[in-house]
């Protein structure tokens, strides 16, 4: 039996754990599966025989260790800053390294050790990061072995609500940490290249610079751009391209709608509110009107605005009940951000039958013998409920066969690494297509900005 | 003779010298002017026989010690982070202290132990602050005096250029550090209390809610809000007060212009921009606006930020030549806000024979005997020449005043102090007076934002 160490038995890490049971027998492998809460780590590992729940703190160093050096492999689906002291005792005890998350400069520093001990330690091996850089890489390394030459690669991923569970103004509930999507593209200017060109966008405008795209059989969405666009350029081999953007998929008309919030600064993060904790929802929406005497926050709201009385965007707001005198933020010390999270999350909450669906979209610009061409690349993924949801399959798969692969010695360059050689991303996407996630790929127009090289 | 060390000779000290130097021979002065650069001190020293200019760099902590221990009294007159060492100098050496910077958190600390070495270290004793705190605390005591209880406080201050000099469509130009107005506003919403509501104004709509006042003899002025308005609800005894607001003034029109650059990104101080050293200002504006093979960047500005052919702040823009592809930013690793800066100093510097203008105006709100009243007070400072600038006046005659009435024991109270007692404002208010700085006052209705209690 090969030994599988998972820590962190959080929600993603349901089809992690229930690919890698499937798979037990014919891999011969057995799983330990370490949480903070033995509970909960019991009730992911189940009365399944090739599966053992321990308690595991990765703060306390003897039992670390004794679990690290007990494993063949192991899986760290901690949050990314915790990776670090796993990784040492892996390092120490020659074992190899899954985790999801992106590398973080701890992370980086530990290469020449695990090179020289010749161990993997993979990571961005999830759905973003992790499936994007495998898809992407398949599509652009192709470009390049035919002779083409890369123009534009634009990449959007999508953590949204299956059409069957899409039931509010938004088309839009939350499927994973609420507070990342409240506090979305905060902390800097969005930067992008577009035809050659560095582009920026101040966190206050990102909402209004959206890009339209249809998924066929799902319909349209709106690209807003990610924080950096540019940090792959180099790990993807994109030094000469001329359109780099990477974004953040919604339905059509959320962003113009999120934007009121961001315009009043209710997604505000870094600062507590007065008295938070006996605010109403009106009130708290009232801290960020100017006073009046004898106007109602609606219309103060629709003034600052510029609502018009028939426009959707209010049907939105009122959806929301943020106009609501008696329900109370009851958080004390509340930043803004985290008062809007509480109003979200009465309205957002998947409800027990929803669905929740991954869209991934690429497109690839390039030129081939002189002619300018496009290949646009999609994935939908639908979860199955809201315990296989496609967010825990889509990170948790790509993690589980990467394990096993590694195991096996198909993936062995040693090193810190990410999901983006052909030793990598062929065999997992080809197992993750077998397991229905698959991209779908269409030549079309080249939709470069600039074909005619006009002056801008 | 009475010895006073003056340490660092910027711009900021030329009214204070002046004004120590006419006082030397009736009150028994001796001046060492101490700068990083002999030059400097020696260029403000002059060859007057109560003055002597010394090299002093006060990372050196002997030169330091020896200088103030051969003083009766130290101005610090360096940026607010530099002070602390030569308090800590103060104390050893049983030495009052002058500074005109807002008392930080370490120079706070010291309370304890300059009250019991029965010392007066006076702060904030400028303009903004300074002035501002000893007009406003001699009509709140005033109130209060006569029985009255406060309402409302509001308090504004701007650095402008004075009438006769104002020659731009923005009726604005650098008196002070250039770098300051550009980032004005940043690091967090304002805060402020309206009728008893807080109220929060995010950065990026800072601009769009000002208030406007008039002052008799110079026209309209408006207000922003300073960052946090409730910072002196203590300090001033304000606790019941129902609306607090402090803000800086600008003409009319400034801040719907300048709200012009916040929207683009233009005033952000947190990131670099590639190629900065090479780009043309046109070049800068466009990197803010989304690429078009077709469009001018003129054009892409107007539709970005809904400006009208006949809207005056197309002229402001054209004015600051902000569209030119020939001059460039030249600043290597620029941020957006440096990049900004160099383009209003090209336009907003100002002339030789320019003047400056401080403009201050006080609304006191207040109940006596079951009727609402109100208080407003103004003063308008205009600078002599680019030397005795307003800045320069307002700035330095409080601190020198201050310093001369400490060495005569006028003022006395010991501790880490800002001018908010009458024994300090009375005394330094009428010498302000004496000199050409006075407050004009007058009852005005009562401007309260909801006398008739209306709940909104």
């Amino acid at each position: 039996m090969r030994n599988i160490l998972i820590i962190g038995a959080g929600k993603s890490t349901s089809s992690l754990i229930k690919y890698l049971k499937e798979k037990s027998t014919s891999e011969k492998l057995f799983l330990t599966i370490g949480d903070l809460s033995l509970d909960n780590a019991q009730k992911f590992a189940g009365d399944h025989e090739n599966t053992k729940a321990i308690c595991l703190d990765v703060f306390k160093e003897k039992e670390r260790k004794e679990a690290v050096k007990n494993a063949d492999i192991v899986i760290s689906m901690l949050p990314a800053r915790f990776h670090i002291e796993v990784a040492k005792d892996c390092i120490e005890f020659g074992k190899n390294m899954v985790t999801a998350s992106y590398v973080s400069k701890e992370m980086e520093a530990l290469n020449d050790d695990v090179k020289e001990k010749g161990l993997v330690f993979m990571n961005e091996i999830g759905v973003d990061p992790g499936i994007d850089h495998m898809s992407a890489m398949q599509v652009i390394d192709k470009i390049r072995d035919n002779g083409g030459k890369l123009l534009l690669f634009e990449s959007f991923t999508g953590g949204l609500v299956a059409p069957e569970s899409d039931t509010n103004l938004w088309n839009y509930k939350f499927t994973w940490n609420p507070r990342n999507v409240v506090v979305a593209g905060q902390g800097g200017a969005a930067e992008f290249m577009q035809e050659g060109q560095f582009k920026y966008i101040p966190y206050h405008r990102l909402f209004r610079r959206t890009e339209f795209l249809e998924v066929e059989g799902y319909g349209k969405f709106e690209g807003l751009a990610n924080r950096n666009s540019l940090a792959y350029q180099s790990v993807y081999g994109l030094d000469n391209i001329q359109t780099l953007y990477r974004g953040t998929l919604r339905r059509v008309g959320f962003s113009k709608a999120w934007n009121m919030f961001v315009q009043l600064g209710l997604t505000d993060d870094t600062y507590s509110m007065e008295d938070s904790e006996n605010m109403s929802y009106r009130e708290f929406v009232n801290s960020f009107l100017p006073y009046s005497p004898t106007d109602s926050v609606e219309l103060k709201m629709r003034y600052s605005l510029k609502i018009d009385q028939d426009d959707l965007m209010w049907e939105k707001l009122l959806e929301l009940d943020i106009f609501n005198n008696e329900k109370k933020i009851g958080i004390k010390g509340a930043t803004p951000a985290q008062a809007l999270q509480k109003i979200l999350e009465e309205k957002w909450t998947l409800a027990p039958d929803d669905k929740d669906m991954i869209v991934m979209y690429h497109k690839f610009g390039y030129e081939l013998k002189g002619e300018k061409k496009q290949i646009d690349s999609t994935m939908v993924h639908i979860g199955e409920d809201q315990t296989y949801t496609a967010m825990a399959k889509t990170v948790g798969l790509p993690v589980a066969i990467a394990t096993i692969k590694i195991l096996n010695k198909e993936i062995k360059t040693p090193g810190v690494l990410r999901p983006i050689s052909k030793e990598v991303y062929e065999p997992i996407l080809a197992e993750l297509a077998e397991n229905g996630i698959k991209f779908t790929e269409k030549d079309v127009k080249f939709l470069g900005y600039n074909e005619d090289n006009i002056v801008g």
